[in-house]
C-alpha cells in the first residue's frame, strides 16, 4: 500500500506554471493515482500537511480535494481521511505467450504499402526547429511574431461562453458553423469578386484537405489532370496518388501559359491570383482565354487561392470562379496561413451537388473541422481582427520585400529570376550557371541560413538547377541583410569547392585524431532526399540518428577506426552496409573523403553530448 | 457617400448576446464597412450620437472607436470626425461576357465522380434535428445534457493562456502535443494493457481519419480485406472506395467468428472490444486464435477501440494490440465520443515505421488535428475531468441501459436478441416476423420515437429485416419508458397494416378536400433512401423539398389536384416525372394510394407554413 509520502512527491508547485496551484495539485493527484502510485484506498496527506510542506495556503488544498472529491477520484472517510477512490480501470492480466521462433519474428508491415502512395515521401524536407535559426528565408513559413495571440484568445474566448459552448457542442452530424459561412460569404469572398449561397460552401481544415476530397471525387486512375510547372509538390503527390496521369504545364512572368494545355486535360488545378511557388498573376487574357478553353473542352478547374489576400494591391483581380458561368470552377482557399500552425481553416466554393458530395466524403475521411474553431474563427472575422491582421501583415511584408531586395541588389546584381506583380513576399534567385542549390542549401544551413531548393516544385527533369526561392514571410526584416551576406559567402565557398577538394586531400585526419575529434559530437547532415538528420557519435562506438521533419525516422548504429579509415554501419539505413571513408575538419565542418581522396560528404559539428 | 445614419442601422445593441456592448459595436462598424453600406471616407457617427441612440455609455462607445482606430478600420481627422479608411480589398471590375448558348449551359461535374465513391452514399441518414424529438434512441449519439461544458471550458482556458498560445500556435510541422502525446501514453493506454513509445503514436480527429490513413496506406483495387457482419458501414465505404474486395466475417455473441476468416484476407478490421454495432466483446479464445491466425497467415489486424472506455467492467480483456508480439497490430481509438461533435480527437497505435508514413499522410491530406484543441484536451485529461467524465457516463448509463431492459421486458417480452456483456449502452431487439424495419422507422418517426434500421450494417442481402437497435446514450432515463410504449405502439400498427390498406381504400379525399387540406402544410418523409426529408406544399401550387442530414439536398416542383388525384413533379428529384396519386388524411397521417387504391407511400403533416 502507497503511504501517503509516496504521493506527495508527484504533488509538486510550480509558481511559474499556467496552472493556478489547486488545479496543479489535482493534477499532481490524478497523475498519482493513473501511474499507480496511489492504487484505491491509499491515504492523501491532509490539507494541513500538503499546506505545510508546499507552502501554500490549507484553504488551496482544500479547494483542490473538494474537486478531486466531486469529480470522484478520492473520498473522505469520516475521521480517518483521504483516500483513493475504486473503480480504476485496469485489464484483465493475460499469459504472455512464448514466441514461436518459427513464426513470432517482428514484421515489418510497411512492406505492404500499396505502392502509387510511395511517391508521398519525395518533398525536400525543412528543419522542424526552422525558428531557431538564424536566417530563416522559408516562403510561407511564419515566424512567431506573427501568430496574432491576443486577438485570436478574445475571439476563442467568446466561443468559450456558456452559451456558445451548447450551440457549437451539438452532434449536427457535417453541418458547418452558420456564422463562419456567414463571415466568409459576405466578407472573404466578395473581394475575389465571388457570390455564393451557404449550400455552395464547405469548411475544411485548409486548402490541402479541399484538394484531398476533390482528388476522391474526381481523380482515378488514368484520368488526364493538368498542374501548373513548377506547382506544388503536395498536389502533385495528391493527384498521382490517386492514379492520375499528369500533365506538367508551363508557367511564365504572366501565369499559366493557357495554350500548352493538352486537349486530354479533364482537370485543371490552378494557382491564378499568386501563382505557388512563383508568385505571379495571370494576366486578364490569360483568364479570358482558360475559361473559353474550359467550356469548350468541358474541363473542370480547381482554382487554389492561397495567401491571395497577401496581395498588395487594393484592387486584385477578380477570382476565376467570379467570372464562371457555367459551374465547372472548384474554388478553393484558406484563412491566412499565418493562422494555420495554430488553427488550421479553409474552405471550398462550387456547385451544391459538388459541395454536398464533399461534405459526407469529409464526414467520411475526417469529420468537420473542429466547431469550436470555426465559431472562434466567426468571431475573429466579425470583430475585424481578420482584417487589422491582414493589413499588419501586408504592411509588414512589403517592408520585408524590400529589404530582400535591397540585400539581393547589394550582395547578388542582377540575381532576382522572377519579379512578383503586386507585392508577394518571395523572390526567386539565379545563381552562377555552375550552382547545385542542393548543394548550396547544406553549405547555408551549416551558416545558420535556410534556403529552399526549388526542384521539388517542378516536373523530374524540368528544374534548373541554379535557382532557388528566398521567402521573407518567416523571418524579421532586421535580420534580410545580414542573412543574405551570409548566403552570399555560402555561394561563393562553393565557387570554391574544386580548389577545396584539392586541399582537403592533404588534411586527412589519423587514426587518433579521428577518434580523439569525433568521440562524443553531434552532427548535422542531410540525407541524399534532403531530409535533415542529426547523428550522435557515441564515445562507447555506437551512434544513433534521428531524422524526419518530426524526428519521427530514427536508427543506430556503430563506428570505429580501422587504419587511417572511419568506418560506419547503421541497423536499418544505407542498406545496413559497412562504409569507410578518411575524414577532414575545418572549424566545425566535416568531410568524408573515398579512397581517391575526393570529397563525397560533409556534416557540420554542432556539440558534443 | 454614406451617411452616418444608414452606417448606424447596422450598429444595434442586443443585451442577451454573449458579445460585451463595446464588441457588438466593433462588429457593427465592420460589418457596414465589409458590406459596402460604409465606403472609404463615410462618417462615423459621434460617440456621443451613438451613446445616446443606443442607450449606453459615451465611455463605452469611446473604448470601441479606440480599438476599431488601432486596427485600422477607420481613421480620426482632427475635428472634422471619425472616418471609413481607405483600404478595403475589392477586384477589378471585369466585362461579364455573353453566354454564347452553344457552350454557356450550366454543366453538372458531378457526372464526373469517380464511380468507386458512389458506394459512400448508401448510409441510413439520422435527421440533423434529432434532439427536437422526443424519444431518439440511437445508439452513439449523445444527448446534449451530456458535454462536460463547465470542464471543456477550464481546460480551453488554460490551453489559452499567453504562454500556452505561444507554444501551441509555433508552426511545428506535423508535430503532435507532446502533453496530449503523453497523456494518452500513461493514462488511456495502461487501462488497455497498451504500451507505447511517443513514435508510436499519431493524433487523428477521430478512429475515421485513422482508418482512412490506415486504407490509404494498406488498400487498393483487389486487396482481399475482412470486415465483421454487421459492421460499421462507414469502414466498408471507406475500404471499398479504395477498390477492395470486402469478406464479411460473421459475429456472434462471442464476437468475430475467426474460423470463418477466408485465406486471402490480408488486412482484417475488427472492433473486439465492444463490436460495433453489437457491442459484444471478443472472448479470450478467440482473441488468442485471431492472434496465431494473423501470425500464420501473415494478416495486419486493424483494432478498432470505439468507446471500450464505456464498458462497465472494472477489469476488461486487454486490447489485441497489447497481446501482439510481431508488430502487425494497428490500434485505432478515440477520446470519448460525447465530446466528439465539439471537439472530435482520436489517435493510432502501431510500429514507428507506419506511424511515421500516417503522419505524412496526414499532413498530405489534412494536416495534424488543432493543436490548440490538442493542448486543451491534453489539460481535460491532466485535471482528471476524463476520468470524471468517464465515471458519471458509466454510471448514468448502467441505469439508462436498466431502464430500458425493464420498459422492452414490460412493452415487448422476449425481444432483446443481443445481450451485451460488462455493460454497453444498447439492445438489438428482434420484432415480429413479419417486421419490416424500415417501415417501423418510418412509423415511429411519426411518434416521436428515432430508431435505427440495423441492415446498413449488415452485408447486402444479410440482414434479417425485423431487427432493430434501440441506444441508450441519446435520451434521459425518465424519457426511456415512454418511448418504449409509443414504440410499441407504433409496431402494434404496423402489424394491422393490411387492415389498414382496406380501410384506407373508403377514405379518398375529393378534390377541394385535397385542395383545402393540403395548402400550406408541412410534410416529413422519408425517401426510399431512407433520408429524412421535408416538403413545403406551398398554396401557390409550388413546392420546396429539403433533403439530406445537413439540409444540403434541395429541390423545387409543382402539385396540383386534376380530378380526385393529387399530382405533383419534382424539378430534379424522382426523375423529374409527373405522378399522381389518391390521398387519404387520418389525424396527421398523410397516405398515398395508387389507381388500385393500394397504400403505397405516406408522410406525417407538421404544420402549416
Amino acid at each position: 500500500m502507497a503511504t501517503s509520502t509516496s504521493i506527495e512527491t508527484l504533488i509538486q508547485i510550480d509558481r511559474a506554471s499556467s496552472l493556478s496551484l489547486q488545479e496543479q495539485i489535482r493534477q499532481g493527484v490524478v497523475r498519482a493515482i493513473e501511474m499507480g502510485i496511489a492504487p484505491a484506498g491509499s491515504r492523501l496527506p491532509s490539507t494541513r500537511k500538503l499546506a505545510d510542506r508546499l507552502g501554500i495556503s490549507r484553504n488551496t488544498a482544500l479547494i483542490a480535494y473538494d474537486r478531486l472529491i466531486a469529480d470522484g477520484h478520492i473520498v473522505s472517510r469520516d475521521r480517518s481521511g483521504l483516500f483513493v477512490a475504486e473503480g480504476r480501470v485496469r485489464p484483465q492480466a493475460w499469459e504472455r505467450q512464448v514466441i514461436d521462433p518459427d513464426r513470432g519474428a517482428p514484421v515489418s508491415v510497411a512492406a505492404r504499402y500499396v505502392t502509387e502512395w510511395a511517391k508521398v515521401n519525395e518533398r525536400f524536407q525543412i528543419p522542424s526547429d526552422w525558428q531557431s535559426y538564424k536566417f530563416p528565408f522559408l516562403e510561407g513559413r511564419y515566424d512567431r511574431s506573427l501568430f496574432p495571440v491576443h486577438e485570436w484568445r478574445e475571439a476563442s474566448r467568446l466561443a468559450l461562453g456558456v452559451a456558445e459552448v451548447e450551440a457549437w457542442s451539438v452532434d449536427a452530424g457535417e453541418a458547418d458553423d452558420t456564422h463562419l459561412i456567414e463571415e466568409i460569404r459576405t466578407k472573404i469572398l466578395p473581394r475575389r469578386g465571388i457570390e455564393a449561397r451557404q449550400d455552395e460552401l464547405l469548411i475544411t481544415s485548409g486548402t490541402q484537405q479541399a484538394l484531398h476530397l476533390v482528388s476522391r471525387l474526381f481523380v482515378g486512375t488514368g484520368v488526364n489532370i493538368g498542374v501548373e510547372n513548377p506547382g506544388l509538390p503536395q498536389v502533385r503527390a495528391l493527384f498521382a496518388g490517386r492514379g492520375a496521369i499528369l500533365h506538367h504545364i508551363p508557367v511564365d512572368g504572366n501565369g499559366l501559359i493557357v495554350d500548352a494545355v493538352p486537349d486530354e486535360c479533364r482537370l485543371l488545378h490552378t494557382t491564378p491570383s499568386r501563382q505557388q511557388p512563383t508568385a505571379v498573376t495571370l494576366s486578364m487574357e490569360r483568364r479570358e482565354a482558360l475559361m473559353q478553353l474550359a467550356d469548350s473542352r468541358g474541363m473542370i478547374i480547381v482554382e487554389e487561392d492561397t495567401e491571395c489576400e497577401l496581395n498588395y494591391l487594393a484592387s486584385p483581380l477578380p477570382a476565376l470562379h467570379a467570372m464562371d458561368q457555367t459551374g465547372r470552377i472548384i474554388y478553393v482557399a484558406s484563412l491566412s496561413k499565418v493562422l494555420a500552425p495554430g488553427v488550421g481553416l479553409g474552405f471550398m466554393v462550387g456547385p451544391p451537388e459538388i459541395i454536398a458530395a464533399a461534405r459526407r466524403l469529409r464526414g467520411l475521411t475526417t469529420g468537420r473541422p473542429s466547431p469550436n474553431n470555426q465559431r472562434a474563427a466567426a468571431f475573429f472575422l466579425s470583430l475585424g481582427h481578420y482584417d487589422a491582421m491582414l493589413r499588419r501583415l501586408r504592411e509588414l511584408f512589403a517592408y520585408r520585400l524590400i529589404a530582400l531586395r535591397d540585400a539581393l541588389n547589394h550582395y547578388r546584381p542582377q540575381s532576382i529570376a522572377i519579379n512578383p506583380v503586386g507585392g508577394g513576399t518571395t523572390y526567386w534567385v539565379r545563381g552562377p550557371d555552375n550552382l547545385d542549390s542542393r548543394e548550396l542549401v547544406r553549405v547555408a544551413q551549416a551558416r545558420g541560413v535556410l534556403i529552399e531548393p526549388v526542384d521539388q516544385y517542378f516536373a523530374a527533369g524540368t528544374a534548373p538547377k541554379n535557382l532557388f526561392r528566398l521567402g521573407v514571410t518567416s523571418l524579421p526584416q532586421k535580420s534580410i541583410r545580414n542573412g543574405i551576406a551570409e548566403l552570399s559567402q555560402a555561394m561563393l565557398s562553393l565557387a570554391d569547392a574544386p580548389a577545396i577538394g584539392r586541399r582537403l586531400a592533404d588534411k586527412c585526419l589519423g587514426a587518433n585524431d579521428i577518434k580523439n575529434k569525433l568521440a562524443g559530437v553531434r552532427l548535422l547532415y542531410r540525407t541524399v532526399y534532403g531530409e535533415p538528420c542529426t547523428i550522435f557519435l557515441n564515445p562507447s562506438g555506437s551512434m544513433t540518428g534521428v531524422s524526419g521533419e518530426d524526428g519521427e525516422d530514427r536508427d543506430e548504429g556503430a563506428w570505429w577506426v580501422e587504419g587511417d579509415i572511419w568506418y560506419r554501419r547503421w541497423n536499418r539505413w544505407a542498406y545496413g552496409e559497412t562504409v569507410g571513408y578518411h575524414v577532414v575538419i575545418e572549424g566545425d565542418e566535416l568531410s568524408w573523403l573515398d579512397s581517391d581522396r575526393k570529397r563525397v560528404d560533409g556534416a557540420v559539428i554542432v556539440g558534443r553530448t
